[in-house]
């Protein structure tokens, strides 16, 4: 045990809709999921959370249902796994109004929002914020997200990072490049700005075309602070570049260990500081104050999760159906066409030797699971830490219990030994306190966003009109 | 003075950007519009507005700059003329935290959303309030905003509204025919929801290929209230067709008369019932508690108003650059290739007899002044409301010095006559409080949304799977 620990990172891993993860969790007496259209079952949690100074409440998405589960998506619905899924630029937002320093992160995929319109958006809320907005870049793998935005088919994989290649370059031209950051006078007795020094991006791309200039001025973290999740080699790929944190689900700390190293050296190829990408892990604590509380309550875990929906969500996010197999099926039980690779990987992963399906689920949902008394949580969390790991994303199981739990039973053990923050830094904005440190907020100089600084300015208001007068004339 | 009077419907127009319509008013040492960006600006005037028992705050939203003014777009930057425009889906959602009753309105053009992002961010927004949420449908004149969102010049006026049509008719699909009401059952010891009441839409049409079902379950009102502001003759048979509330800016009540009396012709002819679509008149209300202090308001105004500002936002929003000009050029001297219709009945308006470009302004700003002492402002507006006009929506000139005169100076006496509400009635969600009803807050039986109830039963998650397994067998 070490006072001189450097703190992990902290955040809530949320999702508007009735089951997250850990499908199943909303039917515990206590859950409160089943209120996730009521803004104050959030608000409560939201105020909560900053008061233990959690550094971001962090909202998953997605943008369809998930892809078949015994021959449709009946049982996503029967079981609200990710469906509802509640629009969470819009929760975010709300959630703004009653929090000062948590972070609000959020998930939005390229196939949603044209780059225009988000980035707007974003700015926005930065500005509303102070600076305390966080975006987790994906690409959507639910053929349904595709289907639902015009596509006939889900695009191909390596295809959608092109596209989110594209995607984030337009956005950080509007974030970076549009406005100089001394454009605004604000001068009663002069000028709201200086033409001059706002200016157009004329972007024309594969799949945009945006003339500009962005609709709101730099904001306090002129780009969001950027959350990448990618697992694929081309997602970690897209991560080492455009990152500034990574986010994943790992079944043990040797794993983070792994992904760590591989993620570092990604990082120097894509021109990038070494460590500039932070690694949080999805992980689902349990605390309890005795070993007999906390086997109490592992006895409900196991009593309310419902193996199948985790079965479902497994398979119904790489598109292979797993659904209408009994659970002790194993891997020779399942049609595998198009997909062996994963599958192989997903079976191959538990450690008993010819796993069935409802092991893996268990594997799955066991993997993500830290459960203890506050010492034996804490003392694990440090292994995760000594692996590389810089912060947790908590996941729940109910709500706000889990949290409430955590709060009360691992953060004041975690505190003690410098794990764990008792108030926030003095960084001003999101991107600082993540850092710890105290600076202008903005991306990093080595980050592919800032080389659109002051990249526009031959298309300023100012250098337009007098190129139209001179035409004119 | 008749008690009897009915109440006149209240909403403040504001914009989140320095200058809204009021051209100057950001440069009175009072006005605090240069504070837009700050959450605080907005939440402690939403709850003013609340105290007051507003119907609406209402958020208009241009996504591009103005047409050009002397040659090109620097002088919008310059006066800050709508320009930066921040986002007022994400301000509106954060006022939703703030406030328990005040209905939350705002623009949102088909240009910049895709419907079912937009749809499904309205129907979280409308649990999130609890069936307060407006919309307001345009389609976007400013070639700019196209040039955002990859066109490559502005897409042609009945072009826009055949998108418009389309546009609408995916998100009522959404949201009055993919869900049934009753589908969400919650059952802790059973399902989620029943999936043979959860349906796509499998949409195809010319713009649009939609398949859903949608991500958010029926929100308190279903289908938000619907604003309409066209004013074109197109417009006008859409928002006869669409609109729950139309808004327009008249000079005068004998305006609104002859608007009203076409549309309720047209209302007929979209088969809606008489006197469906209330009417909004955009005024701006400077109130005095004696003649003198008005005398000194007007004074003030006149000083700061910034008649060439309104040029630009004519001129910009017509597409005829009026800038360049004297203020004293009459209409003989302005370019009026291709818009002379628009421009004579720009000129023919005023009613001195050569109009010269200032007074046209002047009569622009002039004609949504009502100026007076309350007893003087409340016979005026007696005279909007014996025109026809069931609603005021108040412009700023300070913010928020205009809404704070209008509730100290102007509403007791509103109030004494019957014409201003003291407090919110009954009803749950914004319809029914439009309406002055208690209802079920669902759009009515004769609009189209309508139509789509229970529409897509045969594409519901149970009817879908059956099929899938049917295929499989």
């Amino acid at each position: 045990m070490s006072a001189a620990r450097k703190r992990l990172l902290l955040g809530a891993f949320l999702m508007n809709t009735p089951s997250h993860i850990l499908g199943g969790g909303w039917r515990h007496p206590d859950a409160q999921q089943l209120r996730y259209n009521e803004l104050s079952l959030w608000t409560d949690l939201a105020k909560r959370l900053e008061e233990a100074a959690f550094d971001t409440l962090f909202l998953a998405d997605v943008v369809g249902v998930y892809g078949d589960h015994d021959g449709g998506w009946a049982s996503h619905v029967r079981r609200g796994l990710q469906v509802p899924s509640n629009d969470p630029l819009v929760l975010a937002s709300a959630l703004a109004a009653v929090t000062d320093k948590l972070g609000l992160a959020f998930t939005s995929s390229v196939v949603q929002a044209h780059p225009f319109q988000f980035a707007r958006q974003l700015s926005t809320l930065d500005h509303l914020t102070n600076g305390r907005v966080g975006w987790n870049i994906v690409t959507s793998v639910l053929e349904n997200a595709h289907r639902n935005f015009g596509a006939t088919s889900l695009v191909a994989h390596d295809d959608r990072y092109e596209w989110a290649e594209e995607y984030v370059d337009v956005a950080y031209r509007l974030w970076e490049g549009s406005w100089d950051r001394d454009a605004v006078l604000a001068d009663k007795a002069g000028d709201f700005a200086d033409p001059a020094k706002v200016n157009k991006i004329g972007f024309e791309g594969h799949t945009y075309k945006v003339d500009g200039p962005h609709l709101v001025t730099p904001s306090p973290q002129g780009t969001p602070y950027l959350f990448q999740a990618g697992s694929s080699d081309r997602g970690r790929r897209f991560a080492a570049k455009h990152a500034e944190a990574t986010f994943l689900f790992a079944p043990h700390p040797e794993y983070v260990a792994k992904q760590v190293a591989s993620l570092r050296a990604l990082e120097a190829e894509a021109g990038r500081t070494r460590g500039s990408v932070k690694v949080f892990a999805g992980l689902h604590v349990l605390v309890g104050s005795t070993e007999a509380e906390v086997s109490r309550k592992l006895d409900e875990f196991e009593e309310y999760l419902d193996l199948d929906a985790i079965v479902a969500h497994i398979g119904g996010g790489i598109g292979v159906d797993l659904g209408g197999l009994p659970l002790d099926a194993t891997l020779a039980d399942v049609e595998t066409e198009g997909a062996r690779g994963v599958l192989e990987a997903l079976f191959a992963a538990v450690p008993n030797g010819n796993p069935t399906i409802a092991d893996v689920a268990r594997y799955r949902a066991r993997g993500q699971l830290v459960a203890g008394t506050p010492e034996s949580v804490a003392d694990e969390l440090e292994r995760w830490q000594d692996a590389g790991t810089d912060g947790i994303n908590l996941i729940n199981f109910r709500l706000p219990g889990t949290y409430i739990d955590f709060i009360e039973g691992a953060l004041p053990e975690l505190r003690r030994r410098g794990l764990a923050q008792s108030s926030y830094g003095e960084g001003a904005t999101l991107r600082e306190r993540l850092g710890d440190t105290v600076g202008d907020g903005q991306i990093a100089a080595d980050h592919p966003a800032a080389r659109h600084r002051g990249a526009f300015s031959h298309l300023s208001a100012a250098a337009t009109n007098l190129q139209k007068q001179g035409h004119r004339a």
